[in-house]
């Protein structure tokens, strides 16, 4: 396809959509993904630009001109200008806003200083607004006329001469009602919004809750300042998602992708919580050489200590999931912890009881154990596994209770102490089926 | 505030949103949530019914009567309604479908039958259909006609005589053109769609990447049968990441929220993964016992083995959740493995000699072991935090290469298959060491 034939090229990358071209040109070399991006009409090169991986534009950026840059960048969208600005180096930043006018540079350094994670830093300010004395006509006028560039124009935005928000209307109502109707007397006062300082995970959990496609964001006098679009919930709720996997996992959240990460980055992520685990694991070790003779005295007891502690981890693994899981989407809250614990504590009781015949089968009638060991191993299984349940389940709520983040309770955390409070139950139960070890 | 002033509780309802309706229906008692549901005026009655949880809508179906059910039902959105179907028995289904006219009744037939999670089962057919002959007033006059029903009126659907799809047209454009243009002048032919049988995950991942509002599902021949609306994206995308944190605890995929669920619902969804991976524990247990004379001699090492599967489970719980995660968004390839695999084998020497210089120190400058026990565990540490990055970020490539969810290949698999390992390595570095164990 590359040979040369540049008006052929331009005529089959017109017929793409542009996060296809975005995501070929971060797989082709540096000169032909500029060949590619100098080939397309404007509109189109600003929109792929708009949808390449942060990482892929701060270097694309290197590669073009600076008033080509400077070009490409004002005509991007308000949300996705700052995002981009986040993503380069402050002088580059300062080079492309050289020629911005004072109150727009002053309006990117606000959106610039949202805390990460809000909803100032979501938010776009390409809204339609309108007056409540319009007219339907007057409203449908104003939205052909400024509606070309904006976000979105399907729902508009009521507000008063001190841009404090009073009503939504949707083009839906406006295009359905007759012409000469008042936007006072169709508009919805009685709407949902969010500020600048809200959580993004809870304005993703409010449109999803109430069926949104754009979202107002106000400040503390209750002044419109932008609005939030469904799109970007769905970036932020994969997003969202993500943290949470990696937190579980006992890993820094970091907004880079795995292909993206450097190894040096990959280290930094992962090696903090593996570190911290290590050394608190130290305890086990304690634990096990404070028992040193009952195992030198019965080295088959220590045999089963994997199989004990892989399963215990695995109840507690299970149990905080499903919580944290539930925290994050609204299902569960503190208040339900007697009711949780209570639940758990059943179901806990018919896993372990079911484990413990399974294994006491494996172990006597199978295996060829003494009656004994396999009935401390059981009896260990029934214990650990109400354990792992009790503490899986509360220790997420316990953590959002005091203002962590749940899924920092997770899997690795709560599988580190189980492995302790194991050692323990096993030890002392065999020390009192075996006085002599 | 329920002492008989239903006039005042009607006008306080009426202040509310549907969703917080249902939620507050949710937790009162039968009786009252009657009473609530009956002085609500018909169309907030039917959008509350449609945001109340599945398990609760077919609870409330018990208490109302059949002809008032009927007329609900008949009210809901065509997917809500199925979506309803889909959850109560089918005495009451057929009870509800008894004075549905044929023709409806067979298309809720289809689309009861479209498998769970695939396209077919979360689209509506509730759309607007323009023909490409039509000039935009004659489009925005069908609009006006047909739109008070409509899932959505912002993306339209051009389609010829045979339901065939030609094209897309969005609100936005239509209101932005002039009227006397024809549809087939502006409209999008070059559209991203799906099939019935398109799995949900993919459909979601579409709205991701092309910022969609709303898609149309077409069959085997191109013909339209349906779209799918942003608001049930995202509730797709909530239940699939719930799906794959579950499956990465080892659970069985169920669609009860934890609060809805029974005790013996809970039991079989964690019990058969806690089985099966207490069975295959076996082998570390077998592996320990052929040391026995090793463990007897040196009841000390033994006291290592429960940090060092520890820090190997987590550091294999990091590579397989950042690998899950990141097929799941379609950052990360089958082709990229060797890629990847040279990756994890840098990122974990990096680790691995890091944890194993700690360990050392902790060992023996703090903890006073012998330098050869010392050196021992950390030699342990450098080779298993290697298999356990390798095996962990590979095996969810591998699943999901030969069909599998990538997401089975998590945890509680990979530190069983690591523990044995672990194991492994250990004695055979101990016996090199300690000749004589």
């Amino acid at each position: 396809l590359e040979n040369k034939d540049y008006k052929g090229l331009r005529a089959h990358l017109s017929t793409l959509h542009a996060p296809d071209i975005a995501d070929a040109m971060e797989q082709t070399q540096e000169k032909e993904s500029l060949l590619i991006f100098r080939l397309l009409p404007k509109d189109l090169a600003v929109e792929v630009f708009s949808h390449m991986e942060p990482f892929y534009q701060a270097e694309f950026s290197e590669l073009i001109r600076e008033e080509e840059l400077r070009d490409l960048v004002d005509e991007l969208y308000f949300d996705d200008k700052i995002d981009y600005l986040e993503e380069i180096p402050a002088t580059l930043v300062k080079k492309i806003l050289r020629n911005t006018p004072e109150n727009e540079r002053k309006l990117i350094n606000q959106f610039l200083n949202y805390p990460d994670y809000s909803a100032g830093s979501i938010m776009t300010i390409e809204f339609v607004d309108l007056k409540k004395s319009m007219t339907v006509a007057d409203a449908i006028k104003r939205i052909r006329r400024i509606g070309t560039d904006k976000e979105t124009i399907y729902t508009c935005y009521v507000i008063d001469n001190e841009r404090t928000l009073e009503g939504l209307i949707s083009l839906k109502e406006l295009i359905l009602t007759s012409e000469d109707t008042t936007i006072e007397e169709i508009m919805n006062a009685d709407f949902i919004s969010v500020t600048t300082h809200t959580d993004q995970e809870d304005v993703a959990e409010k449109f999803l809750k109430y069926d949104l496609l754009a979202m107002p964001v106000v400040d503390s006098e209750n002044r419109l300042v932008g609005i939030i679009t469904v799109d970007d919930v769905l970036d932020v709720m994969e997003e969202e998602a993500t943290k949470d996997f990696h937190m579980m996992a006992g890993m820094q959240v970091s907004e880079e992708t795995y292909m993206e990460s450097s190894v040096i980055q990959l280290f930094k992520k992962r090696f903090p919580w593996l570190a911290v685990l290590m050394i608190s694991a130290t305890l086990t070790s304690a634990i096990m050489e404070s028992y040193e003779a009952l195992i030198a005295g019965m080295a088959i007891l220590s045999a089963n200590i994997p199989m004990l502690m892989g399963t215990s981890g695995n109840a507690g693994a299970q149990a905080s999931t499903l919580m944290v899981r539930s925290i994050a989407v609204g299902d569960v809250e503190f208040k339900d912890i007697f009711r949780i614990i209570w639940k758990e504590f059943r179901v806990s009781f018919l896993i372990g009881c079911s484990l413990a015949v399974l294994n006491y089968i494996r172990m006597y009638f199978i295996g060829g154990y003494s009656p004994t060991l396999s009935l401390v191993v059981s009896l260990t299984l029934i214990i650990t596994i109400a354990l792992a349940k009790l503490i899986g389940s509360t220790l997420p709520m316990v953590a959002k209770k005091i203002g962590l983040d749940p899924a920092i309770m997770a899997n690795p955390m709560i599988s580190t102490i189980l492995d302790a409070l194991v050692l323990i139950t096993y030890f002392k139960i065999s020390s009192a089926f075996f006085p002599l070890g």
